[in-house]
């Protein structure tokens, strides 16, 4: 089974925003055992849409395209789709009802061009998932194979908005197409996620497992450098059946896990934010922030675990020096130190009630801050363990690399990597 | 003159890494004035290769191909350019030494196959930018035209090392593609940043003008929804000068700016946190933020802004509603109404000593909260203007779709969108 990846949309050719669906696309296709061997970037014009397609079409069994569903005269997926059938679009009233109820349920007048979102090539069908105001399509179609034979193709057309498309992808298109090809055999993977090392780092660690798979071939490993989530490992496996290669996965994650130790701080959809939520929510210890560079990033990518809630009091964003000292209890004098974070923690810990506070302060840049150069970044964890004992303290000073924003978000996810160690000792 | 971009690599495929390199060359070839309409991703394989190149001829003048060129067995680059050539592949002497030179000047020995880097295809010449070990290469060629005529064509190599390749495209590869065109004309282009309309409301409140400019087909309108980002609206011009092409820019400009009156908060590289604090800078006011849903991404997008500092004071994340009842001073009761967000946006104005306080409050969900459903934001900006006179408030309720992170990052923006407008009445 071959499937190729079309992505629509003129601003997709002038750079004015990267193609991240074709990749992710691309990823899920590999994941799934179907090849993918040509993916294409066209404008919003129907002519070569529909070149593009019959190109694809003549060339691979199936075709994604991505994005053109929208409502304005831009968007022309629907319409190319209809050419390379050879059938007329028509509206679908269900649809239509829908998608006036989306609009008015939020008590938003629909303009009356949205309707064309409801129209589809005659013979196609929608994709059930519509997590936004695009609904998918699947569009069966047929051409000439060798001899007396026909071809039975299919093209899928997705969103441009990547949740959209990521949604209709997992729950209709890749299970789709594993039933047209009849795939039996599973591919899965695992993502170890780490913090503490370098890339080289860890391949240094993992290099002798690594010669070791290469070979027999399966499992595989591979590295990615992923900024704020951490690196990642990833285990790849191949097998008759999902318990076999989950089983394939297990045991390979047990052998890396012995040679990374405590650098592993989870797995797939883990993040440090989850990973440390969870810890906390354990023992039942609720947690504030107290943040000066990184402006609210740590409280926020906190927040953006669903739950959060039961663990996250909250945070105070000491951006000036003078609300570290009069809010954070912070005594005057250098705030790029492992005592200004320290009080910090302390403070926020006190002024929100949490069991546990954390702290970052340092140099983000573009300047240098007293004295101390960009990159110079101070973390502490305070946790009490009641009421008259003596809370636990850990600070530490760092140095990072990078830009303004690599630095923010390394001390983000170095900060939260501290607490974790903390929580685990 | 027409320009394909093929980036080649199974890597890119499978979506271990992005093709951001297509994007980039795209963007440059608009500004350059040359149109490329399509762009495809190809693995590492020869025969596709090739083809991939042969069609690029049949329909372009002129083909980037991207990557490929290091010196392992998988880079396929040189072998199929000249297969598409017709002619042997050469080793080009001076390019040998050049390659030795650069690997005993580090002081490391070279890999035998790093030689295969200076052979290139009979009648191609070396891109004379050589920033890393891989060399690029010009490949004129000719192609049957209509008649008796010949086509003559040209394909660029440049390695996939976004550094090497930048540097090659701009000193080389863009200039040569222009004189080849004979382009004296230039494309200029202008991004008017807006927030209040959905994109299909742009598009109505545009139809006339954007039928009118359809008419002539320069100026040319284009939208661009970008989440957080707002909904962008470019303006492109081709003129025969810089100065005509930034004359019709700045005309059309007017034109929109008529039509969209103060949905359009800014231009280009500036964002909505970017303009606000300009706001603030220019009238001497500081800024504190209270934050509940959001975690503390409001904070963290304005100081993504170098320069933050002059005008942001700082935030509190009172994500539990207890902080808000004893940090801010909020009164006990439900916490998602436009009160709770104006006592939340006084007392962070209070607390941390700045002139304006803005606050948000509200359900990003999974769940609904105080029986108001998932969407659900209040948000409040209030200013003071003087000790003793009574302080401007403005507070607003909204509804907004989408799931957890789009409900918190189109709360940031339109809270900020909300300051902008209070800034400026």
């Amino acid at each position: 089974m071959r499937c190729e990846v079309v992505a629509i949309g003129t601003e997709l050719l002038l750079g004015q925003i990267t193609d991240t669906n074709s990749s992710w696309i691309g990823e899920q296709l590999a994941l799934a055992g179907i090849d993918s061997l040509f993916q294409t970037k066209v404008g919003d014009n129907l002519d070569r849409i529909v070149d593009t397609l019959e190109l694809a079409l003549s060339r691979s069994d199936a075709v994604i395209c991505c994005g053109g569903l929208g409502p304005t005269q831009d968007d022309l997926t629907r319409t190319a789709l209809a050419a390379v059938m050879g059938v007329p679009l028509v509206a679908d009233e269900e649809m239509e009802e829908h998608i006036i109820g989306l609009f008015s349920g939020r008590g938003r007048s629909m303009p009356a061009n949205n309707l064309r979102q409801a129209e589809l090539p005659e013979g196609a069908s929608f994709i059930e998932q519509m997590p936004g105001t695009a609904p998918g399509l699947i569009c069966p179609l047929q051409r000439p194979g060798a001899g007396a034979t026909t071809r039975d193709l299919v093209i899928y057309a997705v969103p441009g908005v990547p949740w959209e498309m990521k949604e209709m992808m997992l729950a209709t298109v890749v299970p789709d197409l594993q039933l047209r090809a009849g795939i039996t055999s599973v591919i899965r993977s695992r993502t170890l996620r780490t913090w503490g090392e370098s890339e080289s780092g860890l391949a240094e660690l993992l290099a002798g497992r690594i010669d070791h798979l290469d070979g027999t071939g399966n499992p595989t490993l591979a590295f990615l450098a992923s900024g704020i989530e951490g690196l990642k490992v990833r285990i790849t496996a191949k097998a008759d059946t999902d318990v076999a290669a989950e089983a394939l996965l297990a045991a390979e994650e047990a052998e890396v896990r012995g040679l990374l130790g405590p650098l592993v701080f989870g797995v797939d959809d883990d993040t440090m934010e989850s990973v440390v939520l969870d810890l906390l929510r354990a023992d039942g210890r609720t947690l504030a922030v107290a943040e000066s560079l990184t402006g609210g990033m740590i409280g926020s990518r906190l927040c953006d675990v669903p739950g959060a809630s039961d663990v996250f009091r909250g945070a105070v964003v000491s951006y000036a020096s003078e609300v570290k000292f009069d809010v954070l209890g912070v005594d005057p004098g250098p705030v790029v130190t492992t005592d200004a974070a320290v009080a910090m923690a302390e403070g926020v810990r006190r002024m929100l009630g949490a069991d546990i506070g954390i702290a970052a302060t340092g140099v983000a840049g573009p300047d240098e801050q007293e004295g101390r150069p960009v990159g110079t970044v101070c973390l502490a964890v305070i946790s009490s363990t009641g009421e008259d004992a003596e809370p636990v303290v850990e600070s530490l000073e760092i140095h990072l690399p990078g830009g303004r924003r690599q630095i923010r978000e390394f001390t983000v996810i170095t900060l939260l990597g501290l607490l974790r160690r903390h929580l685990l000792s």
